[in-house]
C-alpha cells in the first residue's frame, strides 16, 4: 500500500510539513477558498477619507493633480509606537520590553482594485514606498527588525477592505525568525554554500519553478506550510531587501505581480497574506541569508494538529501547484 | 506618554508576544468572536451514521443498551496510516519520510452537546479514551509524538460540527515543540528548578489563575499566543500525560470542563482548539518536563505581522481575562 501521505523537511528551519498526498485534492478545487467579497462603500471607507493625511503623512507619489496615488501614514491604531523605552523590564521571573517602534499602513488610491490587477509600474510604486520607509525607520538605534506585509481578504486579518500594506518596525527579533535566519548561517558553515540557492537549483529540477524573470525567481517550496505558498526569490545571492536597485525594484514588481495574478486566476481571487523575509537591522553579520517574500493564500484553518505539533499539512503536492499556476 | 502595547517574553520559549494595551478591549467585546452555528442534521452526519463502526473500532464505551456513547475509530481520511517505512528518503538536497503513523477520531455520542456542557463524569470517559489510546499507541516503535487535540466550530478547522477528539501518533518531532520541550530542560539546568512550576507561582502572585481543584489548576499564560488563550496545569511537576492516576483524571476532567465552560459562558460559545503538551514517546528523558494542556479560542487570525515574525498579538492582557473568566 502507499503511504497517505509524505513529511517533508525544510532544509533552513529543519521543521517538518505534510504532504497529504491520500487525500490530495484536485487544484482546481482550491478555488472553494474564494474570499468574502466586502462591501464597504468609498463613502465609509477610512482609507478613502481624506481626513487620512491627519494621521502623519510618511512618503506620499502623487498624481499630476496632486492628489496621492500612494501613500504612507502611521496607523491609528498601531501595535508598536514611539512611546516608551527599549529596556527589558522585570516582572517577577518574566521579562518585558514596552511596544517601541513604528507602525505604518501603505495604501494605493483604488479602494477596490488589489495589487494582482496593477500594472508593473503600479506594483513597483508600492515597492518604492516599502524600501524609501525601511530605509528611514532602519536609522533608528533600537528598531532590530522591520516587517512588510500585506493581508488581503477578511479570512486573512484584513481589517479594511480598501487595498494597503503594513510595515511594523519592532525592537526584538522572534527566536522563530532568528532560527530561520541563523539556519541559513549554519547551512553555510556546514557547506560553503547559501541554503536558500542550494534550494532554488533543487526547485528548478524538481518543476517548481512558477515563473522567472532576469533577475527573480517566483516558485512553489518544497516544504510549504500552506496548499500553494507561493515564494519570490531573487536570482541572485541578496541578504538585503532594502538595497535593491531601480532595475531590481523593476523586475521584483514584475515577478511579484506576476505571482498575485496567477493565484488571482488559478483560486480564483483568494483571501491571501504575503511577507517580506529579510536580514534584521541590528548589527549583526547576515551575508548568508537570501531574501524573499511568502505569499500565503488563506487555502486552509490551522487547528489543532498544526497548533500543537508545530507541523503544517498541504493537500496538494508542490509540484501540481506550480504545474497548475504556470498555465494561469 | 503611555507605550501602546507590552512585549511579553515566553520563560519557556523565549518567544516574544504582544499585548496590545493600546487596543485593549473590554472582555465582553470578545464575543462578537461567536463561532457560526452549523445545521447538518444527524441524518447526514458521518459520526451518527451507523456504519461508522466500519472504519474499525479502537475503543468503545457502551451504554447500557450496548449502543456506544465514546467511540474511538481510524479516520477516514487520514494524515498518517500504517503504510511506508520509517526511513528518511532522499530526493536531491531535500529530505522526506513517509507519513506513517496512526490518525484516530474520538467521538462522543450526542450530535450536538459539546464539551463544555457535559458532565465531570462524562469529560472524564473522553479523557479515558484519550490514554486508553495513547498507552496502545506509543508502543510502536517508529512513533515518537502522540497529538491530541479538539477542533470546535468550523472557525477553528473542524470540518464535521458533530463533537469529537483526534489522535495522531506520528513518527518525528517538530523542531518548534522539541524547542519547548529542550526549554524546559535549559531553565532546569540552569537554576534546579522546573520552569513550569516557577511560572505557576507567579501566575498565582499576578492573578493569572482562574480555576483550580485539588490537583490541577486553570490560568491565563503571561504571554498568550491568543486572547483568552486558556491552560490547564496539573500542579505537581508531571512530565506525561498518559500517567494520570483514575484519581487525577477525575479532577483534570473537572478542571478542563469547567475551563471550557467558562470560555463558553464569558466569549458566548466561541470556536476554540485544545490540544495536550506532553513528553514525546521516542526513548528521551523529559523529567524535566511539565504536561499541560492549552485551549485556543479563535479570537482571530493570525495575519501577516504574525506570520512573517513568529510573534502574536493579543488584545486583552491575561490578567483581566483571568479576572473576567474567574467571574463566569
Amino acid at each position: 500500500m502507499k503511504p497517505v501521505s509524505e513529511l517533508r523537511l525544510d532544509l533552513v528551519s529543519n521543521d517538518w510539513v505534510v504532504i497529504a498526498t491520500g487525500r490530495a485534492k484536485r487544484p482546481e478545487t482550491f478555488k472553494e477558498h474564494k474570499r468574502e467579497k466586502e462591501s464597504v462603500p468609498p463613502e465609509e471607507c477610512p482609507f478613502c477619507n481624506p481626513n487620512i493625511i491627519k494621521q502623519g503623512v510618511r512618503y506620499r507619489i502623487n498624481n499630476p493633480d496632486g492628489s496621492w496615488r500612494v501613500l504612507v501614514v502611521d496607523n491609528k491604531y498601531p501595535a508598536f509606537a514611539k512611546d516608551g523605552t527599549p529596556k527589558i523590564k522585570k516582572n517577577g521571573v518574566n521579562r518585558t520590553i514596552d511596544g517601541i517602534g513604528f507602525h505604518e499602513i501603505i495604501i494605493t488610491q483604488d479602494h477596490i482594485k488589489q495589487l494582482a490587477l496593477f500594472s508593473n509600474e503600479q506594483v513597483k510604486e508600492v515597492i518604492d514606498a516599502y524600501q524609501s520607509r525601511y530605509l528611514s525607520l532602519m536609522k533608528y538605534k533600537f528598531i532590530k527588525y522591520i516587517a512588510i506585509f500585506h493581508n488581503h481578504g477578511k479570512e486573512a486579518g484584513a481589517s479594511v477592505a480598501h487595498p494597503h500594506s503594513q510595515l511594523i518596525a519592532i525592537p526584538v527579533i522572534d527566536p522563530d525568525l532568528k532560527w530561520s535566519i541563523e539556519g541559513a548561517a549554519r547551512y553555510f558553515k556546514r557547506t560553503k554554500k547559501c541554503v536558500y540557492c542550494t534550494m532554488i537549483e533543487q526547485d528548478k529540477k524538481d518543476g517548481r519553478v512558477i515563473y522567472e524573470n532576469e533577475k527573480f525567481l517566483v516558485l512553489s517550496p518544497f516544504a510549504p506550510i500552506v496548499s500553494f505558498e507561493t515564494r519570490v526569490y531573487p536570482k541572485e545571492h541578496k541578504p538585503y531587501f532594502e538595497k535593491m536597485t531601480e532595475e531590481e525594484k523593476t523586475l521584483f514588481a514584475d515577478a511579484l505581480r506576476v505571482a498575485l495574478c496567477k493565484l488571482y486566476k488559478g483560486l480564483d481571487d483568494p483571501a491571501y497574506n504575503f511577507y517580506i523575509h529579510t536580514s534584521p537591522c541590528d548589527d549583526g553579520d547576515y551575508s548568508h541569508y537570501h531574501w524573499h517574500l511568502n505569499i500565503l493564500p488563506k487555502t486552509a484553518t490551522w487547528a489543532g494538529f498544526e497548533l500543537g505539533t508545530g507541523i503544517e499539512i498541504s493537500t496538494i503536492q508542490p509540484e501540481k501547484a506550480a504545474e497548475f499556476l504556470r498555465k494561469q
